[in-house]
């Protein structure tokens, strides 16, 4: 099928080359489409690298490898498959990736955990190997690409590329992180899951790189839900090249620190949001912000409870103040709340307080922020100071399109 | 909006009086709807309760004061109020559910303790205390009603009236259990909450029919799902009237204990399978078998999360044996599993097993089964003995029509 350019997109931002990083696709034909789908970026020596992946323990050979990989901290190029996952595929998929990471690290000259490989697509089929090798060889031998063609490139049932942009400066330089980024289903195994790459020229030891991303996933990519289905595939790298020549982040004693972590957070924010405005059928962009929480976690499960909810995603969808809903969704989150303490609001006015209705409640500034494409759910809890901010989107008749109406 | 009888929908069946329960109906007017809205069971001196509630912090009076009236295990009256749920009403909603405790409790000359009042539909609206206290004393003073009538004036979005019925012989006793529930969404709190009640002849003491209903309850309320939204007012209430003239069951020891307990779940099975065949929108009625799991806890666990996926779902609604989907679900349910163990399959035909999709796979008879409106899909973690079946029904277009088209 195909998919209707998503009424919440953003043009592609104007994203800087990046000094080390080298963007290159090629055809590697892994379904009948007439498009590039293999991405290959490469790092320069030195490259320190980051990731976060997927919790999901059916998760696939990629993931697994990524995982290990990460750990060593070291980079020196990233290989993108798309429209095959590579998940479910037992050691034939692991053979496959195994491949691709001695292809490159012959061509680089460099030990193959340096070579990170990402797949996504339909899962229970082997990545062809024959199919992956000439892709790659293509790739290494191909033309730079612009940034906007790697963020096409890696994406599957995208309605839109996705990319960003972020600057700190550290010391006397001025430093810079590209990212991109694709998914709309939050995830559908089968066609679509959440591939991110953060580039930047900023140096960066590994540990500290790492310690900043985690820190960075727990406010932006943990805070997003299109539809509460977590992939098997899902996974953010970030990569430092250190060629802006400023002196190596290792701790946030080091100064800049601050501002670079401040850069990568935006960053990841950036990217996550992108992603939930290609939610699969999105028609409303959701932010749901939770305070008075016990903690920032209890706050962070709270919105997430909300943000999940099919009777809260859908009354929005119906542009319904439907904020009987939200309380339920509060209830059930499983976290410390007091039913009595529990105030809910849309788009900054308050329909009950301190648990009860609102006596003067108008509805009408309600209604009319209900119909703009972008939607703020208030809920304070009245308990503590955690709060925490989450974004999702709609759940529209498109969804079920996408998912029901078409055999995959 | 008027909702069609669901496809899935079963003929009332033919419930057997019980001796010691009398039921009434009556109009209270708390909507504006042509049909009866209050339903009033009277028990015999002497009758047995138990019951489980919800686990949504942000509970009505009637689900706090019910938990609180449950432990003291004795009841003489039932009110329940459809179109209102009281739920999020302060003090308010309190004072209207004494109200009708002190009405019946007078009438009866009863401690107000032994009514149990139940009341569903929208929130954040104090019950309105004239209405009930007039429809307290019409239902008080009015005809015996059938089961079915009773079964129908405690529903509201509710597509058909739901009833079952069960029997097991304890000694040279036959007792007989009836029951009714209404549900459609597992929950919408603004206009649909699960309330179920079970009668029954048999003499049971009040701490052993808790302990046979907590645990038909885990094996049956708790292993059903329509949207994953838990509502502030689930209830479900056992009454035993004692009237059958057997010796008292105290525990598992007493001759019968075990046919009645049997029974019992029985009876909480069907019900819990009625309401999912009224889930809002269902088309399907789907059976998630999970086999092989660490332990029961946890094979439910993978079954419901396997029950909630929205991909999942709507891959049932499209007829689709994505298996792919259940693998997700599987592996994001945060319980053991080893990807390389699993097996999948829909109505007995498995699609993977061992981690590996099947090499002489056969779609035919697989998507024969996804055509009919009953589906099972196999799961075996091969990792352990523990099993589970949860029950769910499909996401359709008709789900959302009627939680985001109209406006509530």
């Amino acid at each position: 099928m195909d998919l209707d350019r998503s009424p919440l997109a953003m043009p592609f931002p104007d994203l800087p080359a990046i000094a080390g990083v080298t963007l290159r696709v090629a055809r590697a034909g892994y379904k009948e489409w007439g498009r590039c789908d293999l991405t290959y970026a490469e790092l320069a020596e030195g490259t320190s690298v980051a990731g976060v992946f997927t919790r999901n323990v059916c998760c696939s050979s990629e993931v697994e490898l990524g995982r290990e990989q990460a750990r060593a901290g070291r980079a020196r190029a990233l290989v993108v498959n798309a429209g095959n996952s590579n998940a479910f595929t037992g050691y034939r998929g692991r053979e496959a990736v195994e491949q691709i990471m001695a292809q490159v690290a012959e061509r680089l000259a460099c030990d193959q955990r340096e070579v990170f490989v990402s797949s996504t697509g339909v899962i229970g089929v082997p990545l062809p190997k024959d199919k992956a090798r000439a892709g790659v060889s293509a790739a290494l031998d191909a033309a730079e690409c612009s940034w906007e063609d790697a963020a096409a490139t890696i994406g599957t049932t995208d309605t839109f590329p996705k990319g960003a942009v972020a600057r700190a400066v550290i010391g006397d330089r001025t430093v810079t992180l590209a990212a991109i980024i694709k998914g709309s289903g939050m995830i559908a195994p089968d066609m679509a899951t959440m591939l991110g790459y953060i580039f930047t020229d900023a140096a960066v030891e590994p540990a500290f790189l790492q310690r900043l991303l985690s820190e960075a996933n727990e406010r932006t990519f943990s805070c997003i839900t299109v539809d509460s289905d977590t992939s098997t595939s899902d996974t953010v790298l970030a990569f430092a090249t250190g060629k802006a020549g400023n002196a190596p982040l290792a701790s946030f004693d080091d100064p800049g620190a601050d501002a670079f972590a401040a850069a990568l957070n935006d960053i990841c924010r950036q990217l996550a949001q992108l992603v939930v405005r290609d939610g699969e059928g999105a028609r409303k962009f959701i932010e749901v912000a939770v305070t008075g929480a016990v903690s920032e976690e209890s706050a962070r499960k709270v919105g997430l409870a909300i943000a999940n909810s099919p009777l809260v995603k859908t009354a929005i969808a119906g542009e319904d103040a439907n904020w009987g809903r939200v309380v339920m969704a509060v209830g059930k989150a499983g976290e410390p709340a007091d039913r009595d303490k529990l105030s809910i609001g849309f788009g900054g006015h308050w329909a009950a307080r301190d648990g009860l209705p609102l006596a003067d409640y108008d509805e009408t500034p309600v209604a009319r922020h209900l119909q703009g494409s972008e939607v703020r759910i208030d809920v304070d809890l009245g308990i503590g100071d955690g709060q925490a901010t989450v974004w999702t989107c709609d759940l529209t008749h498109s969804y079920i399109a996408i998912n029901a109406d078409y055999r995959s």
